[in-house]
């Protein structure tokens, strides 16, 4: 399908599309692009990467593709190290978390939009990060959604789904600003909140205890707590805009929780409870 | 170690200990006792229990042990409807999640607190509810609180200790106050917050799109909205005082992360985030 692919940062989805690409035949080759020599000689070595450049040499005349897997706020940085050798045949895109967010990159970095970049977000991050975490299959039953620009070419899109098609993932295709609202809302609030959590629960002076208590459930609850500190700064930044709405309605909504437990409202409190489990309940069984 | 031990309200928490104590010969006869006779008969049907009573024509009086096992704002009517036929030999005891509250139904039901009455909590529940999940070794290592009275017998105290240690639970003995801070930080509060992401979502207008993209970290993050309504109500109630407290902190907290987001303020969001990380991590590698 692809001759050379180069993906610009090798962490858990960019490792986890090369394996994929390379056990299924769809690139011949895959460059690794990074800044550090010794992490891109680790991924080489782990046969995740057939070969690789440090970003700050690279020349990625030769790439069918360009895959963008920086963290969001390195979208612009990247864009200009790479821009010099592009070739106007190679399409360009992207899995970051945010999307209007690496379109104002591309739009800075290039002066106009590229017919060939193709926004994208394969929806199967976890709190690993790291080439060590990557795996086959990882995209198998997982929702990508991609976010074409009004400048973007009709084939380079084609290609681009067919490729995260090939790989197992169901695509879609929506604007950007909806996509970073509906992202907002089903990761990186949920994000928000449990760093928060286990942040205001580490200040309180029983800490100690909290922690020795704690079991299983809440472990489960704050899993996502455990996320790369570095990438999420640069995705609640990334998507400030519909992120603050999204903690603003949830904030709203705990306050009004909160008034019903104050006036003992027990048939309010129960409304919120059963609607919240019947939404859950109801949707999962969907999956 | 019982002859006869009664147990009012069969959930999934009286259930799984009624199975541990019959299959460590740890109780000769179980009774389980409720209000629907339909529940008391499949339950008895499907072993959980030997016998069973309605609650409103029991007669414990040849219990060596009561163990409360209902909403927990239902502990006054419950003790209310056991206590004419109570032995002053039998003890007393509970698996409520809330433990000031069962302390003022006890003092309220019997005039004064009696000293056979051993408050106590096995850290053990999810999302499931009633006997049907019931299971065997639910309590291996998992943690009991026990909160006597200043009225509790030592003796009662050791024997309640003692069952729930031979079920392979670690018992920890603390005042009631203390455990109720303690889980409205580790438990009700984190349910409260699961309940209000998911019904905050619910209301959003983009709610179907929501839940179409949400992804398996979601269904993680929310399992525990899926808990019970009315057993959930009665615990956020039951423990409002310490709860409040717990959701104004948290609320707080909140906000203060959110400025930071306002003013793009990249270090303090990241050292909130590091910090989260870091304690969930560390506290993780303990258990």
């Amino acid at each position: 399908m692809f001759n050379k692919v180069y993906l610009i940062g090798v962490g858990l989805i960019n490792g986890s599309l090369a394996k994929d690409l390379k056990r299924l035949d769809l690139a011949k080759t895959i460059v690794g692009v990074g800044r550090d020599s010794a992490r891109m000689q680790a991924a080489q070595a782990s046969q995740v990467i057939d070969d690789y450049q440090l970003l700050s040499e690279c020349n990625v005349a030769d790439a069918d593709v360009v895959v963008l897997g920086v963290p969001v706020s390195k979208n612009k940085h990247t864009l200009d190290a790479i821009k010099a050798n592009l070739s106007s045949h190679t399409i360009i895109t992207d899995v970051g978390s945010t999307k209007s967010n690496v379109i104002q990159a591309a739009a800075d970095a290039f002066g106009a939009l590229p017919a060939n970049f193709i926004p994208g977000h394969p929806i199967a991050g976890s709190e690993h990060s790291g080439f060590e975490f990557s795996k086959d299959n990882l995209f198998r039953q997982r929702r990508v959604i991609l976010t074409p620009t009004e400048k973007s070419d009709a084939d380079a899109l084609e290609a681009i789904k067919s490729m995260w098609q090939k790989v197992g993932a169901t695509v879609d295709v929506m604007n950007a600003e909806q996509h970073d609202a509906i992202l907002s809302a089903t990761s990186h609030l949920p994000h928000m909140v449990a760093y928060n959590l286990v942040n205001y629960l580490s200040k309180r002076t029983d800490a100690d205890d909290i922690f020795n208590y704690a079991a299983g459930g809440f472990y489960d609850f704050t899993r996502i707590a455990s996320s790369d500190p570095t990438m999420w700064v640069d995705i609640c930044l990334g998507n400030k805009e519909k992120l603050l709405e999204s903690i603003d309605g949830f904030t709203a909504s705990l306050n009004h929780l909160r008034t019903a437990i104050v006036n003992d409202d027990e048939q309010t409190i129960h409304a919120l409870f059963e609607n919240a489990k019947h939404m859950r309940d109801k949707s999962l069984l969907k999956k």
